[in-house]
């Protein structure tokens, strides 16, 4: 039997005095010229990156026109880049920006879905409303896709098919950033119906590189949206995630200098703004509390931080898991192999 | 660095036309000798068991005499060996199981959760009462520790606990069936707060091959204790799992053959009582979903089963997933390879 060979163990979850889950991934971390500075596993397979680059197709937002056309703020940007947490004040910064494109609830095709935060769950519950695409957390993205739509003259309707010009564009834009060709032969459907490319792991981490940086490579229109994108982002985490949400935490206590995108089936995307540095990982499991310990525990890997940082990364790296009366039976920890990788 | 050799991969997520997670895993099928008859990946690891051997630990229910004290009929053995959907009527059976014994909730140290089924939780919502200890998977396996306590004469106070008389006979059942010792280096505590202890995934399948077929190896006690709790367990299915359980609907169309006990973190142990095979298996992330595919493959592996038990164990190998829209974009499914192994 052919058995491709396995990436390293980057999380682990111990249960009393023995390993209990091991988690595989593969990691990279590249500068501003596209150099690995780090990395684990194997980093040229394709991936599906989900979520974690809704940055890079917010890139047709700036080539179509529509961020001019609609005079879009860094609030509706990073609302564009998130997977929010469907609490109202998400809801009403995507009303905002429907309105301002003239466009309502009733044209996104994302699906509609319970708000993931608790709070707001059983809030909307206590109402008696039914959750609607407004509280579907790619809302604020599929906003971006209808403004596109706008932008290029076309009907929105059917935006979320890859034929579809909005996705056209969008995939173009992906494709030069990555500088990879995008192909049928590796795609499949996202969770919120549009399409998702595979692409090697190593080139999500260069183009947030080089989306960070405003890269030579990159023609002015990208670099100048790259850096307009992420600092966005990076400073109005709570739109990108939303209260208690990981990527908010981690970008806040970066204060500006971290983009970090989180998407499904344990993937993540960043970049350390400050330092032009981009990387990418995939928890080939697709478990997401590891992908979590597994990306704090690349931060700190990486280093160079503020003491305050690392102290906080090294409350992510380990996840202390209590069971029904409150005994602690165990932890979810980044491999303190990660560190060897660099 | 150092770097175990990985388990192969028994389950995988496809999404479009792409490999988007990957499970590995060890698994392990003996026959009523012991011997291996089909295994994949490292089968002499240690791993915890979890809930999967909540069956052997009612050994003890014989051991200590409570089976007779208190006359347990196979109801009560059943929940004792459940991790149960905390519906109705196994919230009655666990009362009517703890009147015979003269406890009440009270003295159930496995703390409090929702009910596992939907409409049972919802239903429990909808009168403004609070989960209880009732309502906790394991409450049925609690009560036969309480039994056990009863029928030692010693209290029940921190029955939970690895040194409580409980725990040390329970421990030593365990021992027993799988003729391994279990130490304190290889320990945990599991979710509902008792001992999980650490031993080779290989002799988990032994065991329960063991209790299956009244193996010479046992003790006469033993032996007639295993096959009394399969046969309960197979033939109360419901009240092992519950409506739309996994193990109830798999036991269900094996019509008694099948004992199947799922446990926390990707964990399955069995035996198909008519042939006298034992199986365990584990999946290295603890997924559960994979684990749910990957042992319907193996039992489809085992093969020999009319083809009315094929085509059900068909349908749970592959279990395709639909988005918000109701799109269908991909498929967990069992590894093809499994019947390699064999």
């Amino acid at each position: 039997m052919t058995e491709q060979k396995a990436n390293p163990v980057l999380a682990e979850y111990i249960r009393g005095n023995m390993i209990e889950n091991r988690h595989r991934g593969a990691f990279c971390v590249v500068d501003q010229n596209g150099a690995i500075v780090g990395s684990a596993g194997d980093v040229n397979a394709l991936i599906y990156p989900r979520s974690a680059i809704k940055s890079l197709q917010a890139l047709a937002l700036f080539q179509s026109g529509a961020v001019e056309k609609f005079n879009l703020n860094d609030q509706d940007l990073a609302l564009a880049c998130s997977s929010h947490l469907g609490e109202q004040f998400h809801v009403d910064g995507v009303l905002r920006f429907l309105e301002k494109i003239g466009a309502t609830s009733a044209d996104l095709e994302c699906g509609a879905h319970a708000p993931m935060n608790k709070i707001a769950r059983t809030a909307l519950r206590a109402t008696g409303a039914q959750p609607s695409a407004l509280h579907n957390n790619c809302s604020g993205k599929h906003t971006g896709m209808l403004a596109v739509a706008k932008a290029l003259g076309v009907s929105s309707v059917g935006y979320i098919e890859r034929d579809h010009p909005v996705q056209v564009l969008v995939r173009e834009c992906v494709e030069r950033v990555l500088g990879v060709e995008l192909t049928p032969d590796h795609c499949g459907r996202d969770g919120c119906s549009i399409p998702t490319w595979g692409a090697p792991l190593v080139s999500f981490a260069q183009a947030f590189a080089k989306m960070s940086s405003g890269s030579n490579d990159l023609p002015a229109i990208y670099a100048n949206a790259g850096d307009r994108l992420f600092k966005a982002a990076a400073t109005n985490a709570e739109l990108v995630a939303g209260t208690g949400g990981f990527d908010t935490d981690a970008m806040n206590v970066f204060a500006g200098d971290l983009m970090l995108k989180v998407g499904a089936a344990g993937v993540f995307c960043g970049a350390l703004r400050g330092r032009n540095l981009g990387f990418a990982l995939k928890c080939d499991d697709g478990n997401m509390a590891a992908a979590h310990a597994i990306v704090a525990g690349l931060l700190s890997a990486i280093g160079g931080h503020p003491d305050a940082i690392q102290q906080v990364l090294a409350t992510k790296t380990a996840q202390p898991e209590k069971n029904w009366r409150g005994f602690e039976v165990g932890q979810l920890q980044s491999a303190t192999a990660i560190a060897s990788y660099f």
